[in-house]
């Protein structure tokens, strides 16, 4: 993908059939720009990062985001932000696939950053 | 504001009657989410920062982004990435208010950081 270029993120969805799909818009040591893609009944479990905070923007669909101690209801145009060391996970509810844009700072696998 | 919880990022939109108004969601050292507010005509002039990549996401309105060669429609739901040195901005074409989720990593005044 070429940057800077004005992108509609969930034309680069990409989906897979047993377990929630990745798509990668962005990335440099800094930032990881991407996408989780969940068909019906798909999630991502629970789980938590050192030293990453997580951003989710949620583009379509409908969900939970998942949390240590609660779940909350997730649709098109909300954000939830996951701090370093905080618990979220994805479950989608909905009965159609849900896209939410996930960001990492700084990337997965660069020299500060721990987990995916 | 509290993280983690399911916020809708426009409701924390400020616009400022003679430049472009800014609201912070999260900052850590890492990154920094936050809104860009325009309204009708206003817009942040073309600039860029060192060490530090910029993600655009237009949540409502429309305008364009600037680059130095060219300016993109942008209209909600588009994206746009400058990654770090690539000069970038927005003007709010539209008659109506503009509101762009801008994702800074690191944050600004962080230790890696320059430039806001």
């Amino acid at each position: 993908m070429h940057h800077p270029s004005a992108i509609r993120p969930e034309a680069h969805a990409a989906f897979h059939p047993e377990k929630m799909g990745k798509a990668t818009l962005f990335e440099s040591e800094r930032i990881l720009v991407g996408l989780n893609c969940f068909e019906a009944g798909q999630e991502h479990a629970l789980h938590a990062h050192d030293d990453m905070d997580k951003v989710y923007q949620v583009i379509a669909g409908m969900g939970l985001f998942l949390l240590e101690d609660r779940e909350l209801p997730m649709e098109s145009g909300l954000m939830l932000v996951a701090p370093s060391g905080v618990p979220h996970g994805i479950r989608n509810t909905g009965p159609g696939r849900l896209v939410v844009l996930a960001i990492l700072a700084p990337a997965p696998g660069s020299r500060a950053g721990t987990g995916g």
